[in-house]
């Protein structure tokens, strides 16, 4: 079987395993940094090698508007078109078609929608989706799904249906049209921030097959705690034997209380969308390179980071390239977001694997102060 | 002696040298990247070294203002602050002031100008533009000098006078308040594009003994006939002994017509410009990136090229970075733009090394398509 789970270690939920894919195996667990149009942001993929990422996400919908993916699958399949030979992830395009608001209307069937590029109306249906991924050709594929409001029990209960029904419509067209030995597709569990519809959505995603599953709809708008709350009953009632996907979370603190509550696999623009923004990612928290008191700080962005940014350069220069809105800022930072994240899952992993993961997320999170005040959310029982 | 040159080869008019530099030696003739703002725009360092790039460029007006060359000189210098551990050359600041028109207004004594970025009043002399020069700690740092209209010859000549005094007090402060063994400086030969001012000035520039001299006042604004012809006599004018670089200068003709009169140093925004509006440089000119029939070309930018981006990447790939904006798009023709004009340096040398550059520079222009309708220029007489 190509895409095999195995677990080496567990602690609690938390779990280090490896997921074999054709483009070789996944470490989890593992942060996916994400090239929404065919690149990471400002990041090379040599850099992403040395850094050791494994997965690598891109984005269905915006691929599919722009070059096409009909383009990719003539030029041999995302891999070769953007240079990572790595395994990769689509997701469905769903999220982004729900997000264009007035420029989609919904039905039975599927999402017709505007492009937000030069207007033109498109259609994505289940089926659609699933030959835009196999044109892609990523490794890892999303079943489409729609991604409710979660604190809205009526739409989430819609959204609940049509996803389950759509989940049925794209392994039906993947078995037909797809390769599973090649592609595999993950099934996206979603019910908002309400138990009882999580556990009807395991059952019914979790009672296909799949070599993979999700858990969506978190991370967009609840608060942390019925986030971590809803992730926990959530995966305490999936398959130990496959591999759980959070998806779009990144966050340093997330990446944590994730893992401790059995996550194997997250990805996020944010390492990347907050180096464009001048901020750094520490393990004290997060940090505004163009604060003042940097202006002559030769100290790297984080003391004791390995990374290329913080072996070589001055938090000055970096505030400085910041300033004068030069792009190396904007690659420094990335290469250091990318790589504390990166950092972080190797190190849980390792904890995992000695039975040391509890004191590590405890000692993680004590010294960890987030955005907002969303600071002493406990970490589930050990 | 820190800044010796050798001449190892000659062939004609044409060079091949060793300039020695606190920072190491530099192989002539050499192109220099420029890095305006203490960056060569969306390159790293280490990408630099792997290109084989030796001097480095850097804007004393730009660092003047931003992020100030006191707080560089107590950050250890612009070698360290950048983290380029190779030669570097600051140009004086004369050349951006002469160019801020109605914010600035010259005297004998210098230029009094406003700041591009918040209005402010500042003041360049030639002691003071040495001075900042010290701060910075390029190894090789520029006259100020005065950079008119090059073919109106009244205003030749009022800037002539005026470059020539302030070589003079460049020499004084540079003598009074710098350190020869650790930075060279290097006098400005001007004059337009007339005959006997480039002769006088090359009297009075090179009657001093300084380490290098360079030819400022072309590039901008004549034809290329008239750059050419000036060049050509000015070089043959200046002494052999020392090494000459010609300002500004950096499309991939421009360096073989340059070191076929003799030129040993260039430098140019040009090739990471160009990149920023999705141009490559190849051996057989410029081409747009965004030119639809690179949609679907699964060929490299320059078939045969050994950089990162061709040995890696599509012209498919690379039109679609830069039609959707991608900092990767900026990257990788930054890359492969410096890597063509290092490269042509670097075989320019080894056929003057081994005698076979007139052939060479004939067959590198036969095949090479510059912008506008140019082609044809003749080299020197062998």
């Amino acid at each position: 079987m190509t895409f095999r789970f195995s677990l080496k270690a567990q602690q609690g939920a938390a779990r280090a395993g490896v997921f074999e894919t054709p483009h070789g195996p996944i470490q989890t667990p593992i942060f996916a940094p994400v090239g929404t149009q065919a690149t990471v942001k400002a990041v090379e993929p040599r850099e992403l090698s040395e850094l050791g990422a494994s997965l690598v996400l891109a984005n269905t919908y915006h691929l599919h508007l722009r070059p096409g993916d009909e383009l990719i699958a003539e030029l041999g399949g995302l891999h070769r078109f953007m240079g990572w030979d790595g395994p990769m992830l689509t997701d469905s395009g769903g999220f982004q078609v729900f997000s264009l608001g007035d420029l989609r209307s919904i039905d039975a069937d599927g999402v017709t929608f505007r492009s937000h590029l030069d207007g033109s109306v498109h259609r994505f249906t289940p089926e659609v989706s699933i030959r835009i991924q196999h044109n892609l050709g990523a490794d890892v594929i999303m079943a489409f799904d729609e991604c409710p409001i979660p604190d809205n029990r009526e739409s989430v209960l819609a959204a609940l249906d049509r996803t389950h029904r759509w989940l049925g419509r794209c392994a039906d067209e993947h078995a037909r049209s797809g390769d599973a030995n090649r592609q595999a597709l993950f099934g996206i569990v979603q019910g908002g921030i309400y138990e009882d519809l999580r556990a009807e959505s395991v059952r019914q995603v979790c009672g296909l097959d799949l070599p993979g599953y999700a858990v969506g709809g978190l991370a967009v708008g609840e608060t942390k705690a019925d986030m971590y709350a809803t992730l926990e009953i959530t995966t305490s009632l999936m398959p130990a034997d496959k591999p759980r996907y959070l998806m779009g979370v990144g966050s340093p603190e997330d990446l944590v209380h994730g893992v401790a509550r059995g996550v194997d696999i997250f990805d996020s623009v944010l390492p990347t969308r907050v180096a464009r923004n001048g901020a750094a990612l520490t393990r004290l928290g997060r940090i505004n390179m163009r604060n003042q008191k940097y202006a002559s700080d030769p100290e790297p962005i984080e003391p004791g980071c390995t990374c290329y940014a913080c072996t070589h350069f001055s938090r000055a220069y970096i505030r400085h390239l910041v300033k004068a809105s030069e792009i190396l800022g904007h690659q420094l930072l990335s290469i250091h977001n990318l790589h504390l994240l990166l950092t972080l899952v190797r190190e849980m992993r390792a904890a995992i694997m000695n039975g040391t993961f509890a004191d590590y997320a405890t000692a993680f999170l004590a010294n960890y102060e987030p955005v907002g005040a969303q600071k002493g959310l406990s970490l589930p029982a050990r």
